[in-house]
Parts: C-alpha cells; structure tokens; sequence
C-alpha cells in the first residue's frame, strides 16, 4: 500500500492521530475557504437522480463552459479526474527524457514522472531569496539540462512555497524554450485563488506557443476536492493523443455538470476575491507577529512556515496543534525541505484566528 | 477526439439523432433497472457537503465494505475510477506479451491491451453455439497461444452475448493456467445481475490461485453509472504494485461512501432479483415471440439480438426507434458481430412492453 504524505489525508490523520474528522480545523489542504456555493450546492444536489446514467465521456458541456470562463477553443481542453489524471496523461504522452523542476515542490510530479520513465533533475529554490525562482538562473539551468523534445514542469503559484512568477518572466522561459524545442508545462491550481486571479494565468498564450502546456483543477476554487474534476489546455495535436490514451468516463457526472458555475456564480467569485485579499494579508501579519517563526510571503491562499525555535519540529508542532484540533501539513517531506517546515492554509477569519492563538500557545 | 461507441453515449447520441436526454427510454446502457435505492439517494444528498474534503486516497471504509461483502480481506482489493482504471492499471502492472479474449467482447480490453503494449488475440465465439464458450476448445486455444506470463481476459457473464460461464469450468480453465503460469483476468461486471448473484463469482478461489485476477463496478448493479466506481481482486503483492502506479485520489469522495449500501440495503438487493429473475425471463420470451429476431438467450440484464429480416440493419432499426423515444445499442461495431446485431438492456416491465411494441413495429 502506498503511503499517502499529502496535505487533506484527514482518514489517515485521524486514525493516526485518534480524532474525529469532523472534529478538526483543517489548515492541512488548501482550498477556497469559502466552501462550496450555495448555486454548486444546489446543482449537486438536482443532479444525484442523474447517476443513473453514464456520464458524457467527452464531457461536451463542461468544456464548453471552461471555453467560455478562459477564451480557448474547446477543442484545446481536456478534462480528467483531478489534475492529477491530467499530469500523469500529459508526461505519458509527450515522453520528455528529462524534465526539470523547480523544487520545493508537489511530490506527484516526480511520482508521475518516475511512471512516465523520464529523468527528472530539480532547480533548487533557496531560502534565502525567500524560495522564489530566479528566472534568469533557472533558465541557464534548462539550456544546460534539457534538450529538445525535452520538458520543464512548474507549479505557478507553486505549491508549498506559495511563491507566484509573473507573466513577463514566464514569457521569457516561453520563448527561450521554444527556440530550443523545449516544453514548458505550467500547473496552474492555484491561479485563481491569486489576487488578480485568471489576469496572472499564461493560457491568453496557448495559441502562440505550441510548447505551452497548462493544467488546473477546478475543485480547489470552487471547493470541492472530494468531487475530482481537472483539465489540461494545449496544442490540439497533445490534446488528441490524449484523449487517445485516457480511460473512459474518468469524470464523474456530478462534476461533468459543475461548469456552469464558473460562468454564473458572479457573487462567489467576488467574495473569494474579497476574502482572499483581505485574509492572506492578515494571516500574513499575524503570523510574522508571532515570532519564533519565519513566514514567507504568499501569492495564494497558504503559508509556508519555519520554525525558528531550537527544539521545534513539524511532527512535535502537528501533535501539539492536534490536540488543540487544528490539523496543519507537516512540510518536512518536500524536496528541500526539512523538519523546521509547516504549511498552513488561509483560512476564515475564525479559523485563522484559532490558529494564531493555538500556535502562540504551542510555540 | 477519440470517438465513443459505447452503450450511455446519451450526450452523443442525443446530439446526433436530434432528441432531449431526458426524453429517451435508454436500452442502450445495462444497469440495474430499479434505479437509485432510497437508502443510497439519502448518502448521497447527505454527503454532498462533505466534498470540501479530499477523499480518502485509500478508499479505507469502502474496502472495509467490500471485504465484507466478498469475504476477502482488505489487503487483496483496490477501488479506483470504474472498472475501466482497473483493467489500464492491472495491464500496466502484470505487462502480459499476449493475451487472449474470447470475443465478441467489451472494446475496452483491446484498447487497455494495445496502450500496454501487448499482442491481443481473439478467441472467436460462434453463433451457432449461441455465442457460448466451448471451455476445452478455449483451453486448447490457450496453451497453443500463451505461455508464461501471458494473461486471459474473459467477462463473466459476457458482454454483449450475455452468456455466463459456469464455475466449474472457469476452475479448470484457472487450474490449466496455474501450470503453465498463465494470468486469468475475469471481468465480473455484470456477476451480481446474475440470477445467483455473487453465488456465480469466483472470488472464493482469490486465496486458492495466485494466478486469478477480478475485477468488478459497483455502479451496475447500484445503478449510478454516473458516479464511477469499480475495483480489482487479487494477490496482495499485484495489488501493492498497483496502488503504486495508481493516480492518487481517482475515486471521489460520493463513491467512497457508498459502500455501506452493499451491506445494508437487503431490501434493494431482493427486489433487485426478484426483478431481474422476472424480467429477464419475460423479455426473452416477448423477444422471441416477435419472429424476425434470433434471440440470443440471457445469463444477465441484457439480450443480443440479430436481424433476420433481409433488408433489416441495425442502423435503421435503432433510427426509427429513437423516433418511437427508444435507443437500443447498435452491437455492429463488436468483434465478429455485424450490421445485423443489437443489444437491449432488461428494463422495468412498462419499459419493456414498450420496446416490444416499437420493435413490433419497426421490423
């Protein structure tokens, strides 16, 4: 059995740690604190009756509303089950020998990269430049690593790090790569849980760069990770193959019929911008306040945290906050990192709150 | 855009032929006819707040479900996203040189052999035997064709033939693989809309054969398509392999919960043979009383038929019945089969009458 160490493992905790699930603040996964809408609510609710049938295996509808919500052709749009399904798809299909990572980093990536049989070397982002990517070392780094037909894969807003790369920059590994024939794969889960939100994504680019590949998932913004709804945006000719190669009706039909969300719920959009904005800065501050940790500065809606104490360490810290029934992601496990390292979600002002109490408490 | 020709394609076939979902009696999709219980409606509406959190990557309640549903333990079942993920990612792992399908069969195998890489053969099942496997014949087959570590691939009972194989003949067949290291690979989707139900599995002989692999939906005989979930029984050592390879989270959050139903819901599963022992029975006798039409006879909740009509095709048949509101599957584009074969679900009796009277007409 493969031991799952990400964020939102709330069964595995729960057994581990001996508490109920619905007993616990969870900072540990990182998702719109502002739970699911009441427009998405109700739409799953009309649309259980609706199991009884298979679900459209090119789901026609859900595309055409993501075609809408980000202006590309819906023939460019594939969707999967979860961006996950979308990553492992994607590196089977293109086949890179090598691939390059900045990391700290999502530990699939490599898992999806090790199944896919392809190299992978890591760009290490330092501590010291507040874990940030440079962009004209990284770029020295992928002209003496990769060669054509090879690929860089990077999470923007990146994931634990919760640093963002701006478009210009990004437009710069574009083009450099291009001329190299070079693949520039982008996550972009988080994107729309940045203030700014799809103005900071690279998909107004897709048409003019056929070496731009993105993947997103939709459950992160609209809350519902338990659902599993992803997609990828390129090249037709990418898209084709992997249609080719993927498992029928991998989306669920609940999910198939989410997509109107994205182009309806004016309301949740604007009040996940207004929650964002406001609580990313506060628990920021909060947090800096605190001392005892080192806060990096976040682009999306979590926190990544270092423990300054001597004797601190992420496992004592988690049991300690556990017993306070705050669950946060033990971030000793990333490429890089180490015991001293906690990622915390921005929560809602009430949670954030406890959890500024419980960490004062616990350090 | 790989183009589906399976059974469901409601969202396709509506777009094609000009008509509204849920305007359509579908005979085209084979599942349970009772519909959703009320027992698994209320889960489901009652989990629908629970997506905020991730699923259990592990799907833990629901194998502890299964394993007490099948008697197997635990460690021995993987779930994951339809029996479709099951058959991708136990190919992937076992990565059998050859494999051979009687067939007419399911299209998806040839599909998950041809993207692991290996030789698919078909074992052609005659009409004359009413599409029925002769077993001595297939053994024979076997040990000319496979060797060590090749695998067999067969779907009890068979789709789109409906036939059933016994136990002891699938005994003797997993017997005669054992020694020569041959992979048995049974597809028991269909296994509880059997007169007997899980009476006809080959489950309890999982501890006895090492060589013995299942793999099962749950979402047939629950009757929610819509929500996708299958799973796969077999050696503790496969299975471990296959949760490496296995994308994280591919069963969302509604069907990990679903499991419970399995163990529960006494009422649905007796109305569910006293259905399909009623119902199974008629429709074949209503069928064959039509003339017209070889009727092919039914181990499960579906009939293959064939057009004995000289000018008679599936194509036209299935037109002119969509007007009549009906769609029935156009079985021509299964191995061996042809323009003269159609398949129909076993619906509920109101529904059934109806598709005897429109095929009245129509022929």
């Amino acid at each position: 059995m493969e031991k799952s160490m990400h964020g939102g493992d709330l069964y595995r905790t729960s057994q581990i740690y001996g508490f109920k699930e619905n007993e616990i603040l969870d900072f540990s996964s990182n998702i719109n604190a502002l739970g699911l809408s009441e427009q998405l609510k109700e739409l799953l609710h009309a649309r259980i009756d609706g199991l009884v049938n298979y679900p459209d295996p090119e789901c026609n509808e859900l595309r055409e509303e993501l075609s809408q919500y980000l202006g590309v052709p819906k023939s460019n749009i594939i969707t999967g089950n979860g961006a996950s399904e979308m990553i492992y798809l994607l590196l089977d299909v293109l086949k890179p020998n090598k691939i390059l990572i900045p990391a700290p980093c999502f530990s699939e990536y490599s898992r999806a990269a090790l199944i896919a049989a392809c190299d992978v070397e890591y760009h290490e982002l330092k501590e010291e430049n507040g874990f940030r990517l440079n962009m004209n070392e990284f770029i020295k780094h992928m002209n003496d690593f990769t060669g054509a037909d090879d690929a860089v894969l990077l999470c923007n807003p990146n994931n634990p790090t919760s640093a963002m790369i701006s478009k210009s920059e990004l437009l710069d590994l574009v083009e450099s790569a291009q001329e190299k024939e070079i693949k520039i794969i982008i996550d972009e889960a988080f994107i729309e849980l940045t203030v700014g939100g799809n103005k900071n994504s690279m998909v107004e680019y897709l048409n003019q760069f056929n070496n731009l590949y993105i993947f997103r998932a939709l459950t992160k913004i609209l809350a519902v990770p338990g659902l599993r709804l992803g997609y990828a945006l390129c090249s037709r000719d990418v898209i084709n193959e992997m249609w080719k190669k993927k498992i029928p009706w991998s989306v669920n039909s609940l999910s198939c019929s989410i997509g109107k969300v994205l182009n309806n719920d004016v309301q949740y959009f604007a009040a996940t911008e207004a929650w964002l904005s406001e609580e990313k800065e506060w628990l920021f501050r909060e947090l800096s306040g605190i001392g005892k940790l080192k806060v990096f500065k976040p682009d999306t809606n979590f926190i990544l945290l270092k423990l300054l104490g001597k004797e601190s360490t992420s496992d004592i810290l988690k049991h300690r906050l556990i017993a306070e029934g705050i669950l946060i992601r033990d971030a000793s496990n990333f490429i890089y990192l180490n015991e001293k390292f906690i990622r915390v979600a921005v929560k809602d002002r009430e949670s954030n709150e406890k959890l500024i109490r419980a960490l004062t408490m616990a350090l």
